[in-house]
């Protein structure tokens, strides 16, 4: 089959890969309709390698149809429509059948296309391990791409968001506004938000944030003005949806005393400078980590059923998977509409 | 000054009574500059009598200037504007300084314009004892009119809603579309429900909900549709707020299995059939009461700023205190059109 | 094989019956060795069917051996030393995954031991359906008797406690002293409860709870003695652990403003007399059901690990399961003494 | 009057000093009738000046009776026995009323002892701002002893326990063992921990952390004591109680996946390394800060009442004022046995 293959930082090409076949009785083989290119999908593109691999499939965001199963699945036909979540567990333990796959206590725990041990999905076909567990059937109501944006990216922004305490008649703040910074911003108004400031420097994500209702602003500007408005007193809820440690200290400037700040972006940091002296003297959580997209969809699916969560509205470009090396070039370049990018096989 | 007396079941007069005078050191007077009807008053009016005074002052929601205060009184001024929650405590125990009046730990909680005790305010002026706690500054950006349907609609509406347990993602029905019912409904929408059923008999009713985005359903239909729609799973969540043994009883039958229902219309069964062996097959979580004004209003302020919760919508009418008589036959009548009355004095 | 077989009201009998062979795929047939009565087996003692089956055997808390799996069985293997959950589920839908079996989707929650459709397992042997999520390997450093005591009796009361709502301070009301009612005594101070009054008309169901640290009263005077010792103020939260309307009421009449209620003893009213009214005034929370047992082991297991719950201590009698029939007797007559009997086959 | 003056670091003396005086109007003056020295005092005495003060009183534990009351003090009475929390805030705001001092929004919070501005309890008298918010009067059956341990030691230890999200079934760590550290085992013991590890390098610390119950460690050991003894799965929840760089980084090595770290101990690092990279990956809670000693009194009043709570066994020394400088060098020297010191005027 084809697949998009990495062969080193900045090189991601459209190759020909061995069909994936069920390793085990649990797994199943998943015909990929759609995948998509995520922001840490640009961790892997510039050689920060989670492994030293070379010629692996990667991506971890796709939906399609199971076309084979091994014996042991009993959830799943031949047929059936799935979203595959971003990490696979083992499948077996309580964490995992409880959606926790994060939490594996097998240690199973392993995101698609970080190296050959997991292949990942930008490719025309995925083998899913413990597929039961690791596939989830997409349910009436939502279409294939509200489904291929929950498999990571809506899921995260989510979990973002109510990890920062946000609560009806929250302030909160959203740094970093590509697509799941985007829809962290959303989610925090169906949280209750009555503020949501969103800081980009790029201005056509600003103009996406405040089109959602949020009050947009530059980096540059973001502390004075948040400061300025709240008179000093600050926010109560942050959000770093970014990955850097400036981004990570804005968080901690705009936060007030004893409120939140979540950290989502993926951090590569570490001896991050925490400025410990002053968040004792005012009192703060600091949640950091991603989630685990199984936990996130029984809340998910009715809002987005229901449309007060509209993920779609961040796609940029449909393109064909055979383009992807293009795709990977051209949402690195953060490029003035560029948003999320759908890739077909 | 002038006032609405109570004089007996369905007779309210707009006549003279003595000016309200400090009688305590904390007490403070505010001159009304509007107040309104609760769903509340009806109770009196139809002589369900709280007490067996005669010749009281009625009402219990007012928005005003400070007027007088008592040498005891430290965070009011002369001139401030004010709005008075619908029932005041001591003002003194843990509890009411933190805006529990209604847990009150000396007995002191009462609702304004019950009997003699404590005169109404659906007057020129009102006194407010411990004017310090029960009296509330009406912050930059909220209209009198807005400040007005906090000191007791949509603070009571918000508290219904989340005594129901509603969260993002939640499924809700809301049974009576008065004022409270309505704003129950957008509360409802602010606390991230999916979907929200509104019933009520008065089609002028549904519509103003359907315009909220709810699905409007007449008492008669409400029970079937809704087993079907949810394929008998039934909902998440349901508010009570009529009062009547009867739609209790339809909100039991609305509710999930480990559901939530919450009970604020004002009751006054004493031996209500509740179907104890099905809620114990089930589940459920069965909350009643009232709520106490100053505890929502925190989290309302930003809200109403921001212009996520707009409570004024729902005022119908805006009449002259002298023809308070007037209003209560017609807001009696449910007249199609009628909902929140405001009395300018 | 033998058992303990159901054929009308005080009639329980230790016969022979078909060995249990598994009928699905995902079934198991465990080997008994050791099962208890419960409370609500007297229901079904005294004839309040559950239905109109006879000759089936009844029963629903046991451990013992893996003896035999279908070819679907994946984590259990023979041999495995497992407690069996006193409710099963279908195993494979999302809140059977996650341990919430009473939350089954598919509708497969039952009971063991009510019907011919479940049989029990008071027997040398029992089919356990779709076990790998239906029976739950002991885990290192539980006992057998604590595992069977956790199958239904501890992780009730358990439940009981937490759905009122107890947080550390906490003044508490448990009625109803049997098994569950003393362990909710015990799981009351788990929780933090500064004070707990332990009501029971059996003087020695009172000194046990006496030795766990409750007050003891009698229920003809726990009424005016707890409104006297709290002032008026009374209680933050109360258990039920008996199931009639009595007990309800009282429970109704201990709780504080605002207070939360729980009733967990097995209700057959349908038209309960609620005392709406007086609720409303004063703010309640009441909830009603039974737990989901693999939901509260998570909690329970380190806690019995590590000796704060001591399930054990209500253990009275240990008797082989061909005296059964006089076990029933003897637990259904309330003998001073007599509490969690356990037979072994 | 005497009282302990700072004349710099290492220098405490008993000297004579101005009568406090009430300033404003809600200010009354307490005869102190006994106090103690806190783990935060010592700061201070290594002259990590947080004013360049010289010749203040030191101390922000104490209890007393009332001598005098300013003309707008309305709750207390002369003659009344009161405890004096830690911080004072202005007393007006919703905040200080509901108990947040330290989120007083007049910015008024501050802390006794530490600059000339509000002056120290360790004196024969203090002066106390807002008295009727900041005093508390002491409750009936709470000892002067233990009110004196709830001003500071014992609140902070309690806050520092529930802001480790310690529940039910908890596995709990406490690094360093003060008199708070000891007390934060208690806690952790009363929400429910089934097992608290206790760090310390002093022996006769661990022994008392051993005699309520804990498993002491030596600092040295407890890393690799812990991943053993959790098969690498590590803990829940972990209250580091020191404030050095180096325990926070220890606790941030003991807790688990998505577990939670609540730092308690004064901080005084401005870049401390934190390892975002890793808890990025494991996802992690990271609280720091400090409490509002009124808000944790009412779940704390009750416990100690009900002895579930005896923060007194960790008084160590009864000595009088006047010997106060060498108590604070026997405090510092953290001499086998002495725990919390208390000061007699």
């Amino acid at each position: 089959m084809k697949a998009l293959l990495y062969h080193g930082a900045g090189d991601i090409r459209y190759e020909s890969m061995a069909d994936p076949m069920p390793v085990e009785a649990g797994d199943a083989i998943v015909r990929v309709t759609a995948c998509s290119i995520c922001g840490s999908d640009l961790h892997i593109y510039h050689g920060h390698g989670f492994s030293e691999d070379r010629g692996f499939c990667v991506g971890h965001e796709a939906v399609g149809e199971v076309v084979e199963t091994g014996r042991a699945v009993s959830r799943l036909r031949v047929g059936d429509r799935v979203m595959i979540p971003a990490a696979a567990g083992c499948g077996a333990c309580r964490p995992c059948l409880s959606g926790n796959v994060i939490g594996c206590e097998n240690g199973a725990a392993a995101c698609y296309g970080l190296s050959a041990a997991l292949q990942g999905s930008q490719a025309e076909a995925v083998r899913v391990p413990s597929a039961d567990a690791n596939a989830v059937l997409i349910p009436e109501g939502i279409s294939e791409e509200q489904a291929l944006l929950m498999t990571d990216a809506l899921s995260t922004a989510w979990f973002g968001a109510r990890s920062a305490d946000i609560a009806p008649g929250s302030s909160v703040a959203v740094i970093g506004l590509g697509p799941i910074g985007l829809m962290t911003v959303d989610s925090a108004f169906v949280l209750g938000a009555h503020i949501v400031y969103a800081i980009d420097p790029v201005p056509e994500r600003r103009a996406l944030a405040a089109a959602a209702g949020a009050v947009a602003l530059h980096p540059d500007e973001a502390v004075a003005v948040i400061r300025e408005a709240t008179k000093g007193r600050k926010l109560d809820s942050v959000v770093e949806v970014v990955g850097s440690d400036a981004t990570v200290d804005m968080a901690l400037r705009l936060v007030r005393a004893r409120g939140t700040v979540s950290v989502i972006g993926v951090q590569q940091s570490r001896r991050f400078a925490f400025p410990l002296e002053r968040a004792f003297a005012a009192g703060l959580t600091f949640r950091v980590g991603t989630c685990s997209v199984p936990e996130e969809l029984p809340t998910l699916f009715p809002l987005v059923q229901a449309g007060r969560l509209k993920p779609e509205t961040y796609v940029s470009n449909r393109l064909p998977l055979r383009d992807g090396a293009e795709a990977y070039a051209m949402f690195d370049r953060r490029e003035a509409g560029t948003l999320k990018i759908i890739l077909e096989p």
